[in-house]
């Protein structure tokens, strides 16, 4: 039994306590509360910090890491064809692999303790099985041509079954059939009923952007035009992108939604009926330009959220308090009221929001006796968090971005005093390196012209 | 002479240089350039880390620092009325004194060198003497009835006399009358011409609120009913906020108009064709639900555009990076384009964009020969700053918020190796005692049944 103290205690579940502690047994809570409440136990006391839940990241590429700040003020088609092309040329499985284990390093320095990866080359289930944080990591597949289906499938059945033999208590293997512009309906028919029948969790990419909107709805547009110029016939698919998923059935399977920028009324109605969650990507999304996710309605209309940084090739920064911080000044700035998503709900979508999304609410997201021992500490006397009037403000409208001073997963410590156990000390030049192959490549196709056309070979 | 050398050179005024270094002599900027090209001179290597002009924090209020996380959540008429009363019955000078320490402080680690100050109780004069950073104070003035206008004033005369004793290189005064809801036509008039004949730098709030907006141009709303109990009469005064400054004759004065979020095309006209510069307050304009101001258009103008980070009683958070970060993400976001302002020009206006609407552009602002050495460095050897393919990318979209390195101001260090040189150690303490007199004011308020309606009393 060790119990750990902190001045603010933030159990999500409950309102915020002063002077709290945490107890921990055998990779359990068995303690939330006031300290004085606190079962015997030996003592570490975390001092003037806020103790909080691990956070969540519901949505991310670790493999892309390499890119980080490569594809600045982009249109979303150079930006996706740029990356795609970029990738093919030179990250080999080794440099995505180091460049997903400086995303999870990075993340856990900012106090995520579980990562829901959505990876093309399958390196995020190492890189999270290293580090000991919890995740799920959905092997990408891609097919925008009918006639792809089945040969897609069968490669997709084949890395399952790799990955699925580095599985752990931890890090579970799920599949992400792309977007709608790299997947032909075949293939989410035959990609859901390949989940079903092997258990697997699903994310989508889904109403992200414009460009998708005009695929799936007119069958106009610069993917469709990519599209055709590769052979593959295209047409009308369905009045929305989640319409479309939702004729196909595919969210009967109840995928992860990953941004749902584009979604109106109706679609959010569906969305709700299915039972399907959201991972909401608001700095991803604003970076981008693709706009606001309409959050406080999927909110009310019962939807579970969590929250994602996606890639930060096109975030920057892997920071879930940064990502609650955003999601709540840009729904305000929208709607146009200070009302909307107080610190303490951005918080929730930050934890247990992204926890329930991910179907891991049972274990983790909140500090609840019974749950897994995954725990993070930021600094609370930091000139940016003095005074503290209320630790969930502090949290998510203060520190933002800030080292971790004590991370756990599953009563592992991971960070402590700011210190990363794990570190790989040549990790950070190697993904330099990788970096320069990156500029190099780029400095190359420039010299031979670069083609501006988008590119949705894959 | 001394050479400050950093793998990152951001002179703003230039592109970015690798490997750069800025070399200081006298107080001044010598020489900013490439490393190979730099005049002999001791050597001070800053390492990898991103060197660029001090940041300049376009609006704030010091004195308010201990209302941080205070007044979440609120509608802005409860916010507004909460932080006066509270103001008036707990800030005594003293207190306001140690808060606005505590936000330079704040300010400093975040690499501000140059505060524009809006302050009532004229404490911030000795906060930025202090501290050895650039700043005007604008002494605030109040006075919604226009029998009140000839003692106001008056009482700013005598004011600014005052401050002007305290006027040094680095720190001077101006006057702020304060918002369309708290000053008559009377005084806005009578102060101008004050701050024309004493050649004072003007500073005034302005179409930010609906609230403020349905005043002025309905001469209704809360503002208004708040007004009239008070026995001032009230009438519709002009089209919008900035056609009644116009009116008035205020524009020609040049103040700084802080917010501009409700400001249409005709606004946007009239400010450019005054020449008024803009301050302009992303985080502050979206946590209190008045929008996203017309950033890009009022650029596009040709307008002088400045970050303010408002009062952390707002923000929460004195961060010039995150201010050109979310100014970014929620225009990107609003417009839907991912190519409005590209990093390089966020980063301008939280730099040079800033010092040319205080004016003082001449001397500080960007990395150029003759300037002021007014210097900041952030480290780039972080995780969250690994790789960096753009330097000004990693600045405004990966550091935010991160502590500097390296501050100097008018050739003085003010931080060196992260280390705030004239720290006060009792400072943050006197500061969480002032919170806590503030949260027990609010206790003792709700159990007298606290007063739900706005108050513009002053």
């Amino acid at each position: 039994m060790i119990r750990y103290h902190a001045a603010h205690l933030l159990p999500i579940s409950r309102p915020p306590i002063r002077d709290g502690t945490v107890v921990v047994h055998g990779g359990q809570i068995v303690y939330a509360g006031e300290r004085a409440g606190a079962p015997p136990g030996a003592d570490r006391d975390l001092g003037d910090a806020i103790l909080l839940p691990g956070l969540v990241n519901a949505h991310t590429h670790l493999e892309l890491t390499a890119m980080r700040g490569f594809l600045e003020d982009l249109s979303f088609g150079a930006w996706i064809d740029t990356l795609q092309r970029a990738k093919r040329a030179v990250l080999t499985p080794e440099r995505m692999l180091d460049a997903a284990r400086l995303g999870v390093a990075e993340g856990i320095m900012a106090g995520i303790t579980t990562f829901a990866d959505t990876c093309d080359s399958g390196v995020a289930m190492q890189a999270l099985r290293e580090a000991g944080v919890r995740g799920i990591m959905y092997q990408e597949v891609f097919g925008p041509a009918p006639a792809q289906c089945e040969i897609a499938v069968a490669e997709l059945r084949a890395k399952v079954a790799t990955h699925r033999a580095l599985e752990s208590q931890l890090v579970r293997v799920g599949i992400s059939p792309h977007a709608p512009y790299t997947v032909s309906d075949d293939l989410f028919a035959a990609a859901s009923e390949f989940a079903d029948a092997e258990g697997l969790p699903m994310a989508i990419h889904i109403a992200e952007s414009e460009e998708e909107q005009r695929l799936v709805v007119e069958g106009a547009g610069a993917f469709a035009d990519g599209l055709r110029r590769r052979g593959i016939a295209v047409e009308p698919r369905a009045r929305s992108p989640i319409a479309l998923l939702a004729a196909l059935g595919v969210l009967a399977h109840r995928p992860m939604l990953i941004h749902c920028v584009r979604a109106d009324e109706r679609d959010i109605a569906v969305i709700a009926d299915s039972g399907s969650p959201v991972a909401h990507c608001p700095v991803s999304n604003a970076k981008l330009g693709h706009g606001i996710a309409p959050l406080a309605r999927m909110l009310g209309a019962g939807i579970r959220v969590g929250l994602g940084s996606d890639s930060v090739a096109s975030s920057n920064r892997m920071d879930m308090l940064e990502e609650a911080r955003v999601a709540a000044l840009a729904q305000r700035a929208h709607l146009r009221s200070p009302e909307v998503l107080p610190a303490r709900e951005a918080l929730e979508l930050a934890t247990l929001g992204g926890a329930r999304a991910l179907g891991l609410d049972a274990r983790v997201g909140s500090l609840e006796p019974g749950k897994d021992a995954d725990l993070v500490a930021f600094p609370a006397g930091e000139l940016r968090t003095t005074p503290i009037h209320d630790p969930a403000a502090a949290a998510v409208f203060g520190i933002g971005g800030h080292a971790a001073s004590f991370v756990m997963v599953g009563g592992e410590v991971l960070v402590d005093d700011g210190r990363l156990f794990r570190a790989d000390p040549g990790l950070a030049g190697r993904v330099r390196a990788t970096a320069a192959a990156l500029a190099g490549w780029r400095a190359a196709e420039s010299g031979r012209g670069a083609r501006g056309r988008p590119d949705t070979r894959r």
